[in-house]
């Protein structure tokens, strides 16, 4: 039986992957110098996507790394001097604390229980913060904060930079990218690709301080600090050989997410969501890990099935489906299922129809 | 007509790279999570065969980065508090350096003009120098050090790290690792990967010396510091989620090698070069652009085709090759031509064919 992966990423892979491989090979796509016309074009095509499909503003650039951990670093090294700001409730919040600590800044966390959030209005942000590290969705727990929540936040602190993790959840949600100075992403996740891309927009504040950091010689990095990432992304390339099979899939499969249409694609999510949430809520063998409704991921759920997680898992399994297990402690006591768009209908409806069969 | 890139990297793929990813597709590699146990055993059979087909210790570790510029970062970062030395001669022994500034450190470089080589015997290294930077193959200009200058180096300099950029040449240098603490590699040149990976051998000094940098409070970076892709490395896994299809076909490509046998291709590569290079001996519109024989790369062979290039470039394109640019300045008098293990001999028997025809 060929199984569908409905894991948090890597997961099945979007059904344009593999025509898009064949007929990369056929081309030699990927032999292609990072340094060629061909390829600024091939990169200019998949930045120009990815803002038309997030609308994305003029001000803000696109840069390629490896993964979204190595964004977390990068927005580090090139924003903050010493003081960062965390919002934790997770272990991928938690890592983006820790990644701060290792690189010698001095981050202060906001702390909240795993699956809770954060009274955000009474929330103090220290005045020498430099920049606001917030985690969309919470990989790990299918916490997601609501746009709005983080837009508030921006709006009421305007001098401080903000930058959105939003490894596993672009591109649902629909940001004002003028109150983002930066957003991440990888590609392993919604967008359906192998691993190996890390995607970071990022806005003219933050290059703004980056230089202003350069000014004072603080160290930035260095192939991937933010002002040489701009330089680079002036002519679509990067500083070193980038991971071209990826930069040319993303470009592929937004090619299909616009045909869609983002609102069709976001109101789908939802939609799939709320009727994996209400069979959930309905059953007596699990419940949802996040208790509250409107921070309840819609693109990564996360399902408490306690002592029936490794029956539930196998059931699927028999039923044609792998979902993702529970991360680190929860490993053996929750399931995360991933809702990403590139599902089809019939599998979408065929899981439903597993799911409910279950008791 | 479908081109045969002879580029310096990315270059034409390795036969088997085809076959590999529709038998990956097929079994949905790719969507395997990077911290399950399938993951863990393709991964343990990747580094089981690299080690297998370069003769690594057992002492030294592998570690999986996302390129060759980011090995040169990680390096620098893990093992140098203040003070690294260079050999510079070429574009990407100044990349090394330069990084090592951008880092805040104090590098030293030991300058040669491009295409000439340095009298390793009379070259003063400072004492306090921590790591040695060598570059075995500079892929801008076509040099190559010969492997006991370099495993002479390290015997007359013990107390020091020895870093070895073998970024276009491995596998083809024969090294004697127990003399090598680092050497690092990228897998769009001889392996015939598509880009997206490099890959780090790294010794136990290196290790040991980032451990005392980190007890020392100094900053040896974040998720991919040495001490921290160490500890996972235990778990054959990387802190993120890596370029998996990478690892994968590197594993494939290897698996290739390995039943070549690592002797047959270093043959083949030099018997080939020694070919291509007394065809360009011969000929009166190009000359070899290292003088030195001795240091001649046998794997991106750099010719100066002066005002002859663009003529050159064109007729070997017409017969269906794909030869590299010269590289920066060189863009319009150099042709770059990869010799690497993936060619067929047929392909490149007419490839020779058409060099000679040149006239």
């Amino acid at each position: 039986m060929k199984h569908i992966y409905l894991t948090p990423g890597p997961t099945e892979l979007h059904p344009v992957i593999e025509p898009a491989l064949t007929y990369a090979l056929n081309e030699k796509i990927f032999s292609w110098s990072h340094r060629s016309k061909q390829f600024d074009e091939l990169s200019q095509k998949t930045i120009k996507s990815l803002k038309e499909l997030l609308n994305i503003p003029d001000s803000h650039s696109v840069f390629f790394v490896a993964s979204g951990t190595e964004a977390m670093e990068r927005v580090l090294e090139s924003c903050v001097e010493k003081n960062s700001f965390h919002f934790v409730n997770g272990s991928f919040s938690a890592r983006f604390f820790s990644i701060a600590k290792d690189l010698g800044k001095s981050p202060v966390k906001q702390e909240s229980a795993l699956g809770n959030g954060f009274d955000l209005r009474s929330i103090k942000i220290p005045k020498d913060t430099e920049l606001i590290c917030m985690t969309h969705n919470e990989t790990s727990t299918g916490f997601m904060l609501q746009v709005q929540e983080i837009e508030e936040l921006k709006r009421s602190h305007p001098d401080k930079l903000l930058v959105v993790d939003m490894v596993s959840s672009a591109p649902y949600p629909d940001f004002d990218y003028n109150l983002i100075d930066c957003a991440f992403f990888s590609v392993q996740k919604c967008f359906g690709l192998p691993a190996g891309l890390g995607v970071m927009i990022v806005g003219p504040k933050c290059l703004k301080r980056s230089q202003e950091l350069e000014s004072k010689r603080i160290i930035t990095g260095s192939y991937h600090r933010f002002v040489e990432l701009y330089e680079w992304s002036l002519k679509s390339q990067t500083p070193e050989t980038p991971n071209i099979l990826a930069i040319y899939l993303l470009g592929t499969v937004l090619e299909d997410l616009l045909k869609s249409g983002i609102e069709t694609i976001r109101t789908k999510i939802k939609d799939r969501a709320s009727r994996l949430y209400s069979i959930i809520e309905k059953t007596k063998f699990a419940s949802v890990f996040v208790k509250n409704p409107v921070n309840r991921s819609d693109t990564v759920l996360c399902i408490d099935t306690g002592s029936n997680t490794e029956k539930l898992s196998q059931f699927l399994n028999s039923e044609g489906f792998i979902v993702g297990s529970g991360y680190g402690k929860f490993k053996d006591k929750h399931i995360r299922i991933a809702n990403f768009p590139g599902t089809s209908d019939r599998d979408f409806e065929l899981f439903v129809k597993a799911l409910e069969s279950f008791s």
